[in-house]
């Protein structure tokens, strides 16, 4: 497959927000579009957990990519106009340094002496790229998911860097149930004799740990709602029943089955564990300076002189609760940003905003025209 | 402890709906107060998958039980007036027979060799105890989550067996939400290699998985209104935390490591797989003779010969949807069964009734007291 990938180097020493530094990191990433004079028409798309920097098609890599639907000439993020930038996630695992990356100091893969991660230093350093393709300010940045909270937390660190903030089905911090789920997933991996404290090789690899990670990540990703139409009561053919011991029985079995194949091998298993507790961590109240953590939110937000935003979720999210992007919305408002709440009733739970893509491109397109 | 427990020695061979026979199989239950001279103030609970028989203290066992604040003296089911009779479930392991209890035929633990167990074998069990306790007819059936699944499943397989119902967040048919959850905590026991297809012992304890199959089980219990209010995002204090990488930081997951305490070595994990699928098998759809599924189950019901129903839920509850209790007192109404439908905005979710006892308590009590 083509590769559309370009590196860029972080400064280094890069600092990180609990404390570590890392020497030679890069990020991966790609671009559509082109910087126009001003300078002025960026727009920085951070990932939820797992895509990589290949967002849509390009002439580098004509594969679909992860919101091919969104992003492209002529649509809700429309290339012909905005100069977009994606990157891979820093402590990632698609082209960008991270937990399997070569440890400079050492030259053997970091696993666990990769420094704390957080979200602020996802957004830190995807902001460091933006800057090095010579943008000073974003027209927009967009926040998917874990990137949502990612994009929060570079704002945090860097008030006034983009005009406009689109944030897709996010939080400005988690809340016990998604750590709950997030806290079993990991542990599912740890809990894996073959993770063995990061140490784990392709022969020795946490495959169950990262099954149990993957289909509970599928199962809070998705909804009860989606599945009771899709799914039902129906059974496989008994030829494709698993002959094991209480094997898989049911269609949504199965489905769960081939989600978890294709993910188990092609993440690697330290990075999901360090990107997982990052967003256990993130709280954008720790920026707020006030003892509530509703005001301390609002005071963060406050700080970063957003001039327009959009906010979008769906009501059969239970991992990022549309409730909590209403809040988010509200807060805009409250401290001056020209704030516009799209609450979608989606059936297809966190997951939405890479599926129901006519409803959220209509949402993201409108207000992107409108900047 | 005290044990109050008694035993019923079911008809043997005891024939099981998937085609299999149980040969000098037993039943543990309790009691509470007296049958009348009419045999016809009989109460039987059916129990969620994991408790025992011991729904309230009784002369035999002073200690509560795990339906404390509704059975009892005064309480919602009154034991002054009721005669109430709660089994531990066919194959569990609270001293009815099961997968971990000894196989006549071998003299060494049936581990996988049980047969296939359904929701229906546990309702003809607890109906095959109550008459031989002198009921030919109950008062009130109450079955409680699984139990409200046995409950139907008990009475597709003897209509008229009761005069009044008390439907306890549960639902006719498992969806396939409720389905992926149930087969995740199956996959992980079933993934630890302690489990060993069933041929465990103390010092060789699928841990591992009975620990992720219980968090997953907290998780979908509760709700994440309820967590909101009690956990936030606090955190434990440093001498709380867990030294290894990765370990719990929050609250929350202290919590969910204290229920998988409790629960990990004190529930047998082969009848936990038994009881588990038996749940995802069992849809009263099967006796209702028509294509569609939601005329099947009402033609299931009105099989039943029901008088009344109580059929409550809560809003809050992912694992059976208040819509399913909805659903099943609509379908109940149709099928001439006098039905009283209460929908609780109980923030604790599927826990509810075993929690919210006051908001339960009164619902239950109020029917009861009607009949």
């Amino acid at each position: 497959m083509a590769d559309a990938r370009q590196y860029f180097n972080l400064p280094s020493p890069f600092a990180m927000k609990r404390g570590g530094t890392l020497h030679g990191a890069r990020l991966a990433y790609e671009t559509w579009g082109t910087l126009d004079a001003a300078h002025d028409n960026a727009v920085l798309i951070l990932t939820g957990l797992s895509p990589d920097a290949h967002a849509a098609r390009n002439a580098g890599n004509q594969a679909d990519g992860w919101w091919e639907a969104i992003v492209g000439p002529g649509k809700a993020i429309d290339t012909r106009r905005w100069f977009v930038i994606c990157p891979n996630s820093l402590g990632s695992c698609k082209g960008s340094t991270g937990p399997a990356s070569t440890n400079p100091a050492t030259g053997e893969p970091y696993r666990l002496d990769f420094p704390e991660l957080s979200l602020e230093d996802l957004g830190d350093a995807a902001f460091a790229l933006a800057r090095a393709l010579g943008v000073e300010r974003l027209a927009a940045l967009v926040g998917c998911s874990m990137g949502g909270m990612a994009a929060l937390g570079g704002l945090a660190h860097h008030p006034g860097f983009t005009r406009a903030h689109v944030s897709v089905c996010t939080a400005p911090r988690a809340q016990p149930f998604a750590i709950a789920i997030r806290s079993l997933q990991r542990e599912a991996i740890r809990l894996d004799p073959n993770w063995n404290e990061g140490h784990y090789d392709d022969a020795h690899y946490p495959e169950t740990g990262m099954n149990i990670a993957r289909k509970l990540g599928v199962i809070t990703y998705r909804s009860a709602l989606e599945w009771r139409g899709r799914f039902g009561r129906i059974r496989l053919d008994p030829d494709e029943r698993d002959a094991e011991p209480f094997g898989a029985e049911f269609q949504i079995e199965s489905y769960l089955n081939a989600h978890a194949r294709r993910f188990t091998r092609s993440f690697d298993p330290n990075c999901y564990l360090y990107l997982s507790r990052a967003s256990d961590w993130f709280d954008l109240a720790d920026y707020g300076s006030a003892p509530d953590p509703a005001t301390a939110v609002r005071n963060a937000l406050a700080k970063m002189k957003l001039e327009r935003a959009l906010v979008i979720g769906v009501e059969t999210d239970i991992l990022f609760p549309l409730q909590q992007q209403q809040q988010l919305a509200e807060d805009l408002r409250a401290t001056g940003t020209a704030t516009t709440f799209v609450g979608l009733d989606s059936p297809q739970g966190h997951d939405a905003f890479l599926v129901d893509t006519g409803r959220f491109g209509a949402a993201i397109g409108q207000f992107m025209a409108a900047l």
